[in-house]
């Protein structure tokens, strides 16, 4: 079965334990990443620091990002990725509690994938992640950088 | 029940009843309009020509982009729209029969938001027209332009 990376930038260890298992799907192979700050996950899409090592940080094939993150926050980050040559056509999908209108205008402008607002409820954050998997990983066709 | 605008810009004349067909859903309410080249879609996007009238162009919720299109294509369309300050937060999906990697990159590249390969098999179509509707209509949050 085609493993599948996914990065999930989250500073909540509550709120990554929930997306993770809200995530769990028997016909997929994904395997999980998490980063803690957007330092971390900087780190983590450059390969520098405790990410440097071959295979240390495989390249995600999709990357959920929290908005509100210490430090670089998720806004700036999102920049970051969508401005680099190599990182942007990794699809990035916001996932946030967030649902200010400037928020989600600014994030689609910078070029974020999709804006997701997480419910207060599991069942229906579950059923939007379900929904995000098929999407993405059953639907869509990702993109495989070029050699 | 809010309208949703799908733009659909599709050459094929089969293809985009087949795709319209595909697309019907019960819980949405959905208005089509089609443009069969870039170059109306251009006019559409920018209120011209035969779209210039009040409400003739309503700006689209999602759009599904063809690749392969008289003149303008949608490799050029979808550089117009992702350059434009006030186009660029309508989400893209590009829908083609292209499985040809380079497309996929560079559409990604672009800024298209998701790329879709059509399959040739109508019942599969049909299932991936609907969870496309369901990530974007039920799931995600699209952009409201700002004032």
């Amino acid at each position: 079965m085609h493993q599948w990376h996914l990065l999930l930038i989250e500073d909540s260890d509550e709120d990554a334990v929930a997306t993770m298992r809200g995530l769990r799907h028997a016909e997929l192979n994904l395997v999980f990443h998490r980063c803690i700050t957007g330092d971390e996950a900087l780190d983590y899409l450059y390969q520098r620091k405790r990410y440097a090592a071959l295979g240390a940080a495989p390249r995600p094939d999709l990357i959920l990002l929290d908005l509100n993150l210490p430090a670089t926050d998720g806004r700036a980050l999102l920049a970051v990725i969508k401005d680099d040559e190599v990182l942007r056509t990794i699809p990035v999908v916001v996932l946030t509690t967030s649902n200010n209108p400037k928020d989600i205008e600014a994030c689609y402008r910078r070029g974020a994938n999709s804006y997701q607002i997480k419910p207060v409820d599991y069942a229906r954050f579950k059923q939007i992640l379900q929904t995000m998997l098929a999407y993405w990983f059953q639907t869509v066709t990702l993109p495989h950088p070029l050699g």
